[in-house]
């Protein structure tokens, strides 16, 4: 499982007790004091099953995103959301937008499936450099698939896809009886995220993927949710799924922190300042290239040193990145570094300009 | 979902706001104090992923089973590690004794397996009624399956089968290549369970399923464990099981709880005297047969209605109660009562005498 980032417990266990965690991604203002209060004020949730439906949950979900709660579908963290649709699937063959996240191949090779990659471009456009979608390109390998798997924003590199464009590559996929899963689980890292969801076309050729995790600093509650039009989809994966698997606080959670107008706004400023202000200074250091981001994370690109040596040697000042040199298509000179509040954040660029 | 106990949140929808739910089988002490000062202090995990191995928890569990944390599996719920079993093992026939809990057959659905019901004989033994395993006859079974599953105590009947019985069982088991996988979610209710458990034959044949729910008032936490001795089975689920299903808070209870000896001992008394009086003060009632029970639940035979019309008239008292006729082999004038504290089941007692 060392596959994923966030491996602060190995180090600690290590014994280095203080370590600033710039390999895991979430933001910075920490559990929203609404879910705080309500969860000591609700103890005794443990005492009974979770509604095995979660009829409430996915109302306030629904409510959230603007759309009935018959279209979504909850689970232990984005995590079971996409091993279940998956299962649910059974694509022979899907293909893998690449760089990405390492857990849908796993997922996928679950159930056994062949997987293709397709890789991003590393190029620069408008000055900014990033790993760009080739559409045309990807509509000729897709029609060798049953399935295209997209993470927008994208983990690790930050990039991320316009819904025009993709609204365009789905009509095409779905004339090709090709599915499309798009995982937005840093969607709402991005300025007027709500216009920019995919689940604003209501295709049934779409699965929208989306956590709690990354948003509302939540990654220890695990909970995560789909959202699809496809009802043979949310068919079969009720029928598959196992019950209770979202526990009594995160179900809490998802019906306290989306209405908590207060923590969505301060998130929201925070991010949009502290963006901008992180990645200019970032470009300051002249041994890394900065890439554009979207989202609450940035990609560097180390030139003169091997992302394993640069995150060597953060750790010895107590700060953890993520060595990206296991992403398909990266090369071993690229680490991936959280956005955290600008106190933290020039704590990490002093460590690096002294490096 | 409606195989299960426990679906007070459609009564409650369906507008019946105060239900004294005797379906559900939980601890009538409720969470642990030191769970709920544990969680109010400690809000801020919920800001991290858990640890992946959940190498803390795991020791924790491995202590108060005065085992190894390397035979230790740990799982959202028993239900988790349930089907990670079935996944792992992959049997092609199966065979359960029954009647029991419908997970078990669930689990064995989803992997396509052939499944054989083996049934227990209902008779009286020592002036006591109940469910009772013919072994000699099992055996005579056993050698068409690859698995045999037991839940012990066995729910919905309550009854209990001694080590003894069931290390010559597993003997014979292992001698014809099948494995044994036995439910022990209700063990700690029964008087001595430590030196009961099959953990103590440290067989290689046999999985052991165990669940924080019942015994520390947790169905709400969602932790369960596997025990086996059988590092292949362990290395396989490690293969096949999805990252951080168990969540910040069961983690963090299954150290905190495990340890809690002021509430172990008070449980222990509340179960040891209480289920006798209320045992007792059950068989006085004269239209319903009472079944012997080695945990905090009864299964009551009603003589004079049927188990839908019961649970119908309970329900207009604001009780709910397990309806069992939907498990294999019981007829239709089956329930299953918790047994709660005094208070309660007086007023239970109250209202059936008065129905």
């Amino acid at each position: 499982m060392d596959i994923h980032g966030g491996n602060i417990y190995k180090f600690q266990r290590e014994g280095k007790r203080e370590i600033l965690d710039y390999s895991s991604n979430i933001n910075p203002l920490g559990v929203p004091k609404s879910l705080e209060e309500g969860i000591k004020n609700n103890i005794s949730l443990l005492e009974r099953y979770p509604d095995v439906h979660y009829v409430e949950l996915r109302e306030s979900i629904g409510e959230y995103n603007h759309i009935s709660s018959d279209n979504i579908i909850v689970g232990n963290g984005a995590t079971e959301v996409l091993f279940l649709y998956m299962k649910a699937l059974l694509p022979k063959r899907a293909l893998i937008i690449s760089p990405t996240f390492a857990e849908y191949e796993r997922a996928l090779k679950n159930i056994d499936c062949e997987i293709g990659y397709f890789k991003l471009d590393e190029n620069i456009q408008n000055e900014k450099r990033n790993f760009y979608l080739d559409v045309e390109k990807l509509k000729k390998e897709a029609i060798n698939y049953q399935l295209i798997v997209l993470c927008n924003p994208n983990n690790p590199t930050g990039s991320f896809v316009k819904k025009e464009i993709l609204e365009e590559l789905n009509e095409f996929l779905e004339t090709n009886n090709i599915k499309l899963f798009v995982d937005e689980c840093f969607l709402e890292f991005v300025e007027g995220w709500e216009e920019k969801t995919l689940n604003t076309l209501k295709s049934k050729n779409i699965f929208i993927l989306r956590a709690l995790t990354k948003y509302f600093a939540l990654p220890g509650i695990r909970l995560g949710y789909g959202i699809t039009y496809d009802n043979k989809i949310i068919e079969k994966i009720n029928s598959i799924k196992e019950p209770w698997t979202v526990n009594a606080f995160a179900d809490l959670s998802g019906k306290i922190i989306l209405k908590d107008k207060e923590y969505i706004g301060k998130t929201d400023n925070w991010i949009k300042n502290e963006r901008v202000r992180f990645v200019e200074e970032l470009k300051k250091v002249d041994y890394i290239e900065v890439y554009e981001t979207y989202t609450n994370f940035v990609l560097l690109k180390i030139k003169n040193m091997k992302a394993e040596e640069f995150q060597k040697r953060l750790l010895e000042k107590n700060i953890l990145v993520r060595n990206c040199s296991n992403f398909k298509f990266l090369s071993n000179n690229f680490v991936r570094i959280a956005i955290k509040d600008t106190e933290k954040n020039n704590i990490f660029l002093k460590s690096i300009k002294n490096l």
